[in-house]
């Protein structure tokens, strides 16, 4: 698998050591155009420190967003065919016929916000092994799903988002955060995309039998992605390295997306310094995830889609914020008398 | 002054009295119509019961967004000589020119969401009257300040957002909003741009004097907007008023928007129900005041700037919540299978 930009495990481990930081100089040049700006200060609220976060990772004070891009990945899970999902296991790839038909949720919300939308369908018909009996992938497969992860990703994007689809996948991100932040499947297993008290239950036990089964993936990183999957999941926790090596900063979408990105936090501290929070979904334990990382979302809409539909309303707010930065007129120039 | 749309208060009592009420069947089909796309039941949260809103007030199952408008009003209060801003009165002119020049928040946001933008200044050379010493405006300044914000709709806008500037006016919006739901100054008065603890003790004590000064205005939605101004929160007022009789859905902005709004609900319940609340904002009273309006923020991002900033925002999450709706395919369509 030559053709692969990550051979193995450890050519990942070479790139999560090397991150590029953020420029700190202009991070500090959009600071102080920040507050020049004709506005009371920090009458901006979150928007001010959102701007100058993304200058900081753009490198320039006045930064623009003109090339959002949103990459879907899909993949199948083994463990769906245990009945954790209210859907059946050929909805992923029905879902990735709707994505690239345009009918989808996220495809009306990358339209309004002028992203481009890619969608990466991962080996549908060869799903992951389920979790309850052996290690959902192999590392080759792990690699494998990274590296199509990392090679989704347009250089020549400005911004990120990363969405999935899979049905079973808030079990696989689950066992990911259970392994990787502790508390037990109870802590960590919701209602996905709506089972009822029994499922909920029965999904829960299954989380349990997965921690079991891979107590190695305890607060190991790439480890606890390739024992609970999916490819998806994985493939995220790609991209996302990616944009930080390209310094294009990434808007985190719901519990699925934060779970393969918590991989990366877990596997070298500091590695979502270029991503932000974009909503908190309905499904309980995000919450609890988004403390785990630090994130404070920017969205609050009860939403759990999933497919990056709620990082990728979140473009809306952060073109907003970097707009405001970028293009509002100073005291000085506005003549407009300061406090 | 016959050329007001509304020659004295019983024509706007009239208004008040003939509201259209919602289109009921496009909103039940609206609502068929959400059912059936390719997504879990209430997976996209609160968008849907906003796509449903927006669908029923614009008559139409699958509704866009084409034509928003965002309207600053400007005014200048007598109140503000008793230094109830951080900021010197002259700033509402100054930042006029700055919103008419391009360079205000508002300006950059709502050219993000393809907003088209409207100042109308309202006689800034002549504030209103000082609240502590007689109402701040007579019945026929009221008249003409909603005649100003009724004129200033455009009939062709599918969307209004309302936006104020005015050096004092939380003072004044504190003072509508204590008279209108009681609990006292202390409860509605708070930093604005950013007073200090000083100066809101003497903000405070300010509107407490105004109160005792009208009592006549307790609970009296236009007599409070008369009282305690200013020509911009009463102009706001005559706008939501005017968007309700052309069915043009209004997203609020934040304290002294809703105090507006609060006026036009406390004279005519159910004034307000084309309206959504846009933000929260920072300035304290605002959530006590939503609560008041039984409105729920669709952002919270401690923004505190007014002129229609955080309601502008909000039209990017309108427009995804919209589109949706409008544009996303059903099971049916897409050959989903469903739950």
């Amino acid at each position: 698998m030559s053709h692969l930009y990550f051979g193995d495990l450890a050519s990942v481990r070479t790139a999560l050591s090397s991150l590029p930081s953020v420029d700190s100089v202009a991070l500090g040049a959009a600071a102080e155009r920040n507050a020049q700006l004709t506005k009371p200060p920090q009458a901006l609220g979150q928007l001010e420190g959102l701007a100058i976060w993304y200058a900081g990772w753009r490198g320039t004070a006045q930064p623009t967003i003109t090339a959002p891009q949103v990459v879907i990945f899909a993949g199948n899970h083994g463990v769906a065919a245990r009945g954790v999902s209210a859907f059946p296991p050929e909805v992923t790839v029905q879902m990735v016929a709707n994505f690239n038909a345009g009918g989808a949720a996220v495809n009306q919300l990358a339209r309004t916000f002028g992203a481009k939308l890619d969608v990466v369908a991962l080996e549908l018909e060869r799903p992951t092994d389920d979790f309850t009996q052996t290690a959902a992938m192999t590392e080759a497969d792990l690699c494998a799903a990274l590296s199509a992860g990392w090679d989704a990703v347009d250089p020549d994007a400005d911004l990120l988002v990363t969405g999935e689809m899979g049905i079973g996948n808030t079990t696989s991100a689950a066992a990911i955060a259970a392994a990787l932040f502790g508390g037990g499947a109870e802590a960590w297993t919701g209602r996905g995309t709506g089972v009822d008290d029994a499922a909920l239950r029965a999904k829960t036990e299954i989380v349990n039998e997965g921690l079991a089964r891979h107590p190695q993936a305890n607060g190991d990183g790439l480890e606890a992605l390739r024992c609970f999957g999916g490819r998806e999941v994985a493939a995220m926790a790609g991209a996302i390295l990616r944009a930080r090596h390209l310094r294009i900063p990434v808007i985190l979408d719901g519990f699925i997306c934060c779970a393969a990105a918590s991989a990366l936090e877990k596997a070298q501290p500091g590695a979502l310094d270029h991503t932000v929070a974009g909503h908190l979904s309905a499904e309980t334990a995000h919450r609890r995830l988004l403390d785990e990382l630090g994130k404070i979302p920017l969205l609050s809409l009860d939403m759990r889609l999933g497919e990056g539909s709620g990082g990728t309303l979140a473009i809306g707010v952060l073109k907003g914020a970097v707009n405001c930065l970028s293009g509002m007129a100073t005291f000085a120039e506005a003549g407009v008398s300061g406090s």
